[in-house]
């Protein structure tokens, strides 16, 4: 995931004539976020936990998706469940909407015919916020936020946090992934999931559980046809994506896995990764925000070792 | 564009089995903004000027464009100069990265062989701010904001505003578009324009000039497939999705023309539409929010007349 976000010079014509105009730069030239991630050590990244890491595999290819257990330790086991038991093999996805989501799970959930859900429960308690002691490695953010009290990251993951109710909670931001659910806070169960695929809905924090985000193949989710009837869903006629398997990294032949590491939020260097994305320097930028929103510090991400 | 976010009721099998639990609803019920959006007047919508909407035709169908030229008077007089010259028929698509923009202009613009500009000029002016006597109808959103003193909606289009500078700007929100430019302030002409896709980078406001926002055929640029290259470019071998026409709706034959309409934000029904998305009622929602982000704030379009 390219953190670079400049864009590309259009001044050859200026160039070819020798007529560059020097302006005065008006902000320092500081070190782009890349560049700081390329001074990292092997030690500011930790590698993905094998028992809490999905693979979402589609003809397409594959989506990488990191659990968050201490977030979500009751819907998590009901999905490991699912997965173990094979549930959303030969499933489709089956909600595509602009600007919002991507929701996988059974076509015919909704039907009389609902494929069976193995020895998982139908219905598990809403986990939209826990205790504050779950947070492991929780790093405050400085930027104040209009969604929560606090903000920062905790293992990586952006949280939110209420230091008055001492609670935290995973929030919203692109590529969050999460358990749909009815009306009742319990009705989710983790047989249908989604992965915010637009701005970041952030009005559902505290309102749904997040179990994870998806480190990986997010355009394969991104860039599928929206479906036509309300919220985005497939019509009868249109065709889904089907679900080749979800399987846990765990329980995948190592020939097969995917190797990814994710720089550590607690590492000192985190903290430059954001200052960097916060005060960007020149030459490109002309005025610097001093402000990085919660959902634009995205966490950097890798193939093991590789640079 | 649906404004309901609601998830789907997956609780079928509970139903049918009678045994719907009856939690005590947390939120009142409050009309949610389609509900809000479906008790509007006429009145409180203004068609689309089609002296300054531009049709990006492609071959998978049209995007439209709304141009707001009190934020860029000069940039969109270049680009207008740019549209009547047809530059922008029969080039391409050029760039689509993942969660950030899909970009568009001259596929050899930086070779040596770069389509002719005809009348145009090659450098303008960047407009990345105005006074803020230029943002006419400006309602204020009440939410604080991390990229901007002041926020709120001008003529329908989400800005910023630095009340002691007494200057204004379009943000950089979820459709808005962009012209690109090099490091220097005026590289930019119009000649490669962007949408942004992903979630709002609003460290761009202030650095770029915004034109306008897509009002319609969003899918159509964030479902193209990525460019393998740096920031998302196409590689060279990459099919580009090509561009059929740019047209000013004000030239194109009334039987081809798209007719949209835009909620007036400083009609007092936007204000209802912000506080239903502000603090959402039950009985899906178990927490409202009391905040709306400038870029969850989004605009009702809808085709003239119809609900």
């Amino acid at each position: 995931m390219a953190l670079s976000r400049t864009f590309r010079v259009l001044s050859l014509p200026v160039l070819a004539f020798g007529l560059q105009v020097a302006h005065a730069a008006e902000l320092p030239v500081r070190p782009s976020a890349s560049e700081v991630i390329k001074t990292s050590k092997p030690s500011d990244w930790r590698p993905t936990d094998p028992a809490n890491t999905l693979y979402l595999d589609l003809p397409t290819g594959r989506v990488v998706i990191e659990l968050a257990p201490d977030f979500a330790p009751q819907n998590i086991a009901n999905i490991k469940t699912l997965v173990k038991e094979h549930y959303f093999d030969g499933l489709s996805i089956n909600r595509s909407q602009e600007n919002y989501v991507a929701q996988w799970g059974d076509p015919n959930g909704e039907t009389d015919k609902p494929k069976s859900l193995g020895t998982a429960k139908a219905k598990v308690t809403g986990e939209f916020t826990v205790p504050m002691s779950n947070d492991k490695h929780f790093v405050q953010q400085k930027d104040a936020d209009g969604y929560a009290p606090q903000i920062g990251h905790s293992n990586g993951f952006p949280v939110g946090r209420d230091p008055q109710a001492r609670t935290t909670w995973l929030t919203h931001c692109y590529s969050a992934v999460g358990v749909a659910r009815g009306n009742e806070t319990d009705s989710g169960s983790g047989v249908e999931l989604y992965a915010v695929t637009g701005h970041a809905p952030r009005q559902l924090d505290r309102n749904i559980t997040v179990v994870g985000r998806v480190l990986s193949g997010m355009p394969l989710l991104t860039t599928l046809p929206r479906g036509s009837e309300t919220l985005g869903f497939y019509g009868a006629n249109e065709a889904r994506m089907p679900i080749v398997s979800v399987r846990l990294e765990a329980d995948v032949p190592e020939a097969e896995r995917s190797h990814y590491e994710v720089m550590r939020s607690e590492a000192p260097i985190y903290q430059q990764v954001l200052e960097a994305q916060r005060n960007r320097g020149g030459p490109w930028s002309k005025f610097a925000a001093n402000y990085l929103e919660l959902c634009n510090a995205m966490l950097p991400v890798r193939e093991r070792g590789k640079l």
